[in-house]
């Protein structure tokens, strides 16, 4: 059976065919932001239109495949996307609805896009055979997913899994969320820019602030590009960054025991950086580390494919 | 079906008989701190010694009733009490062998505590008819247990549900497990102390200062007391102990959604002030509030009972 899966983000939409348990035929669009009423106009447009170029490809009937989405954002058991800080030209769309008015009797799934990269690489990844997951989606902020038991966390509304806004500095710096110390303030990539910033105007960064003209010209990327090619001064903020990571990574194993951590997200050159110093960072961080197996974090397999596979996964089970 | 469920404090050792949902025939002991080899001897005497007194009060035979155990700490799936601070003479006991030694042909099942309180408030308490249910359970420390989709939350090993080591405060005060800022530091019994001790040093309470003769001689209980009294500079440390358990509440929520959260545990008149400043907090502190409906921040309704009688009704789930 063939089912197509959709990754909404921010910038772009990434829709693939899955079948046999492999993807096939890729197709890429920017993602729209216009504001249309009702909500979704626009994106279920851009959407339509990635789903049947990729159905061509497949040469599958559009009206009998399951077409899952990861949308990035709070959804609903209901499938409205209720909260969508990246995508606010979204809220508020059934994205279905939207769908079956251009297009009736499409059979589609919304879910969230961590959610499905969890299951992504549980059921074909880096996590394959193991029921207890933690997924953690790095990209401007923190996206996670939580397989227990086998089974995904979906919680009372479908919204378990909102990790990012987990508070971890309480006194800590001031988050758009309106909230103080979340954790993506400092383990995203937003969180990068933020600790170069810091570690620039402290005069931690001196080889990178000469290059770079001024303390404030230091972008997170001048870090990770520099870090990469081994300067001392970047990986010590790399490792700070880790040293965050981990700190996340230990309250949620802590509540939710599990199995394996897998890293993933649209930042996969950061996340290569920060994997070492999070593991080095973790047992640490861990309360009962001594007690407990050992807890692997692992980079995602399926890269940024995981959310459009793992869209395609769910809504062949749905449906089929 | 009658059922036996015993819960392991560090201080007292609680058993009742459950018959058809209800709790009948408690009885008491404290609980012994020897360290024998293997360890969890005299905890075993103690636990058979109240085993037995309950089941001839309720006039059933030990060899065919289920006999639960709630122990306070990390509980492994194979049984073992692998890690509990306030129990430290039972590190590593296996229970259930030390009471099969003793009494074979015993069905006895080990469960964390708060485990068991989880499964009593969903089942037959305050959180009955909610399939996803947060239990927050505040003594000396702040023990949980999740249910998630009617499910209790176990993990890899059996150890999930450890909150009161999430870290919320990564620069705050040390805690006694080695690491800073962890939840219990602020919103525990403990919390309340340790709140307490520096509210009087900074001079907020100058009535409860004067009354006990020294900033040093205020202890959570004098704060306690006097918020209970309607002291307006105790409640005022109240208000901010009640913010830290809201904070911790918030990040739970965000990662479980959970649609109830139950305050139990063995400080029942603290829990009783903080509830309403917890409640107050809440909102200003959970990502996306006003997209969720309303997470109801209630008390246990089956009070201390409810680790005895949870641990009662998953053995009989188990055994039956």
């Amino acid at each position: 059976m063939t089912a197509v899966g959709v990754d909404v983000g921010g910038t772009k939409i990434h829709a693939l065919a899955v079948s046999g348990g492999a993807a096939i035929h890729d197709t890429r669009a920017p993602t729209p932001h216009e504001s249309d009423e009702p909500p979704g106009g626009a994106l279920a447009d851009a959407v339509l239109d990635v789903v049947v170029t990729v159905a061509d490809r497949a040469g599958v009937d559009l009206a009998e495949t399951p077409i899952g989405v990861g949308l990035p954002g709070m959804m609903s058991r209901e499938g409205e996307l209720v909260f969508a800080p990246n995508l606010r030209s979204a809220n508020g769309t059934r994205l279905a609805d939207r769908l079956a008015e251009r297009a009736p009797g499409l059979q589609v799934l919304c879910e969230n896009d961590a959610d499905c990269a969890a299951v992504a690489e549980q059921r074909l990844g880096v996590a394959r055979g193991f029921s207890d997951v933690l997924m953690v989606t790095l990209g401007t902020g923190i996206g996670g997913g939580v397989i227990s038991g086998g089974q995904l966390v979906r919680g009372r509304s479908g919204f378990a899994g909102e990790i990012g806004h987990m508070i971890v500095d309480a006194h800590g710096p001031r988050c758009p969320c309106g909230r103080r110390g979340c954790w993506e303030r400092f383990a995203s990539g937003a969180g990068v820019a933020r600790l170069a910033h810091e570690a620039a105007l402290a005069g931690r960064l001196p080889e990178l602030v000469a290059r770079c003209g001024s303390a404030d010209a230091v972008r997170g990327e001048d870090v990770t590009a520099a870090a990469a090619a081994g300067s001392a001064e970047a990986l010590e903020v790399i490792d700070e960054v880790g040293w965050w990571l981990a700190l996340g990574i230990a309250n949620l194993v802590g509540i939710l025991d599990s199995a394996v951590v897998v890293v993933g997200g649209g930042l996969s050159e950061v996340t290569g950086l920060l994997l070492p110093p999070a593991r080095r960072h973790l047992h640490a961080l861990l309360e009962g580390a001594g007690a407990r197996g050992d807890v692997p974090v692992v980079g995602a397999a399926l890269g940024e494919r995981a959310g459009a596979i793992g869209a395609a996964l769910l809504a062949e089970e749905f449906f089929g």
